[in-house]
C-alpha cells in the first residue's frame, strides 16, 4: 500500500521560493489524476499563467491570494478552490510563513 | 471563481458516524475528478468494500487506520494514501476526535 507522509516525497523546485511534491501519480500507479503538495515561501509569487487542464485545490496552511481571471480570493486553511481549464490564474503568499496547498490535476495533462 | 471553505458545503450522511462533502465536482464544472472531504466520528468504521476506481487520499485531522487488501497503515495528518481500482479497502477512526480526510476520485465513476 502507498501510505506515506507527504514530507517523505522529495520536493522539486518550481520557481523562486516555490516547491512541488508529486505525492500520488503515475509512478505510484494512479491512472487518472495526480495529487501534488505545493509550498510557497514567504513572498513567493507564481505569476499569471494558463493551461488546458483544471486544478482542484485544498489549502492546508498559511495565507495567500489566488487570482482566477479577474477575480481574487483568499487562500487560507480549509479553502477549496477550483481553477477551470484554460483560465488565467496566479498565486501569491501574503503571510509570514509557508503557504501550503494540495493541487490535483488530470493525469493526461500533468506532464505539461 | 469557486473559492469557499469546505464547511460551507452541506455534509451528506454515508453511514453511521460518517459524512461526505462533495467540495468540487461536476456541479462546479469539474470534468475529470471530484474532491470530497470525508469525516468519521469517534469509533466510526467503513467496512471492507471495493469499486472499479481509485482513491487518492490526504489525511487532514485525527487518527485512524486504513486497510488495503491485507495491509494496514496509519491515517494521521499529512499522510497520503493511494487505493488502487478494484482493491478491497476499509477505514476506521481509532482516535478520540474526528478523522477528516480528502478523498479524490475520477468523475466517470463518482456517482457509483
Amino acid at each position: 500500500m502507498l501510505n506515506r507522509d507527504f514530507n517523505e516525497v522529495t520536493p522539486q523546485r518550481v520557481a523562486e521560493g516555490i516547491t512541488i511534491r508529486w505525492v500520488i501519480g503515475q509512478p505510484e500507479g494512479a491512472p487518472t489524476f495526480a495529487m501534488r503538495v505545493i509550498e510557497f515561501g514567504p513572498g513567493a509569487i507564481f505569476a499569471e499563467h494558463q493551461h488546458p487542464y483544471e486544478h482542484e485545490i485544498f489549502v492546508l496552511e498559511g495565507e495567500g491570494v489566488v487570482r482566477v481571471s479577474d477575480d481574487e480570493g483568499p487562500m487560507i486553511p480549509g479553502r477549496v478552490i477550483y481553477v477551470p481549464p484554460g483560465i488565467s490564474h496566479s498565486y501569491r503568499n501574503t503571510g509570514q510563513g509557508v503557504l501550503r496547498f494540495i493541487c490535483v490535476i488530470p493525469y493526461a495533462e500533468s506532464s505539461a
